[in-house]
């Protein structure tokens, strides 16, 4: 069942107003000219408020009058909390005991109800199912759900409409939903495009996945990219991403706290661990040569302010 | 002797491409709409490259050849230094021997000569004129003259062109140029615009020049931004800010770092102390109430990264 580029485009359409167009910043470092697209700038800071209102907004009144729920690490809480509130509707979200405070913060302060278990034991999936069975809720999937794969896609959307001449574009690995999404849109928008997915080597999922050709499963994966600690790759962003993708480049820890400390003193820009392991990957080399004009989806920038400290100290 | 407002849109065209459009951004906070101009994102990190950029593009191609100077705490030098590359002139830049490192190194990077001096005891404007006199060097004023106001001026103009319906505009004060460009272009363009300085209460030079009715000098000041360490406001900046700006507003060491702190966690952006004046005293309630939607230069980004760890921790 692959999803068609124009559900991007309509994504775009519909979430126009109340999704921000998020700035492109451009950089130079070592010969390369980078172009952040800047999701940490987003509301609600990251991108996950474009699959969450795509989705909540094909939601009929009377769906939404019974609220929506979701599992998440803590962005996609957050951005179905306040895509949620702009919609008029009640969310209750499922978030890890071990959740960032500022992500778990963040979601509470657009209304959103918080329900917490613990990742290393307990299904969030079958929680959030349980209560969403006894309310009537619809679930906003985090990732693997044409429309939340759809949204995710607009940021490189505004992206490609924006930077020039690309030669390649690069976005961080989760479950998967930003990545599809970006290879979706790149695909129809510039066909020859280098498309590459950053992923910590600590939580190499969709690495393995490529590897082998199918969807590897890995245990809970302990990086500092709390946004990238899925098991697998989703059932519907694998396809795309092993089609589209011409490599999966993994990062160790220490590049991503080196990439976060560039991005705030150079760049200027609170990014958080997740959302700079595209960097990462380019200020260590790891994208081909030839690559001089790189998009990258600079997808969030909710990290703790003691995290952020520690990292620049 | 009035700076025309003309001036300034005569600069956005001189330096058109020269210099980088900064985004502006909107954050929510308190019931207020802030819409910051980041021009911690600008080339070399602040908006100094916009005024330094005005000046040396009106040199003759023999005066260029002679190269440029400037004494600067920081962020004019590296403008300075950015310009004159970009123009293909030598760059030589006096700076206080207490300079930020991050402020010393950023303009080294863009080729310039760095000449130290300590600013307790030694005139840096008789030191770069005794340096200029040697090697014919053309002197970029750091703020009082007409061309580098009118060059600081585009920030507001490009922030006035983007943003609707503001009632109040703010930038941080220092010699002036910057609020001074800001004042000059927002009476012509918006006339019933309301207009606000921020100022550090330790470095309250252009405060005290108000109330007197005329230019007051203070001792050389200790605070922590230190962009705005001023001794006195300038000749030209004086008359255009007293006739402009409703009120001066004050804030502390720790108003300043609260700032900067607010600015990084929630808005996910780096910015130096003095840039985040404007914002500080916007977050403490020094506005008048009625003032809603308020414009922000957030003038700079070049902070250690040891001062932001301290100020986040």
């Amino acid at each position: 069942m692959p999803i068609p580029a124009a559900e991007v485009v309509a994504a775009s359409e519909r979430i126009r107003g109340l999704v921000r167009r998020t700035p492109v910043v451009p950089v130079d470092v070592c010969g390369l000219r980078l172009y952040l697209k800047c999701e940490n700038l987003q509301d609600g800071g990251s991108f996950k408020l474009r699959g969450a209102t795509n989705v909540i907004r094909t939601l009929s009144p009377e769906a939404l009058g019974r609220g929506v729920m979701a599992y998440s690490s803590g962005n996609h809480a957050a951005g179905v909390a306040l895509a949620a509130q702009r919609a008029g509707a009640k969310a209750r979200v499922v978030m890890p005991h071990d959740a960032p405070k500022v992500k778990v913060d963040n979601t509470a302060s657009f209304g959103a109800e918080i329900v917490s278990y613990n990742r290393f034991t307990e299904d969030r999936e079958a929680i959030c199912q349980a209560l969403a069975a006894e309310t009537g809720a619809a679930i906003v999937p985090p990732f693997d759900h044409p429309m939340t794969i759809a949204g995710q896609g607009t940021a490189a959307m505004e992206l490609l409409e924006e930077a020039p001449e690309l030669d390649a574009l690069i976005a961080p690995l989760g479950g998967g939903g930003l990545m599809a999404g970006t290879c979706l849109i790149a695909r129809h928008m510039r066909p020859s495009l280098r498309l590459f997915g950053g992923e910590p080597a600590l939580g190499n999922d969709t690495y393995l996945s490529i590897q082998a050709g199918e969807r590897v499963e890995i245990a809970p994966p302990d990086t500092i990219a709390d946004g990238l600690r899925s098991f697998a790759p989703g059932k519907l962003t694998f396809p795309v991403m092993k089609e589209n993708l011409e490599a999966v480049v993994l990062v160790t820890e220490d590049e991503i706290r080196a990439a976060v400390r560039w991005l705030a003193t150079k760049a200027h820009l609170v990014v958080e661990p997740s959302g700079a392991v595209p960097v990462a990957a380019i200020l260590h080399g790891k994208l081909p040569r030839e690559v001089r004009n790189i998009g990258v989806i600079v997808s969030g920038g909710n990290i703790e302010p003691s995290q952020l400290a520690e990292i620049l100290a």
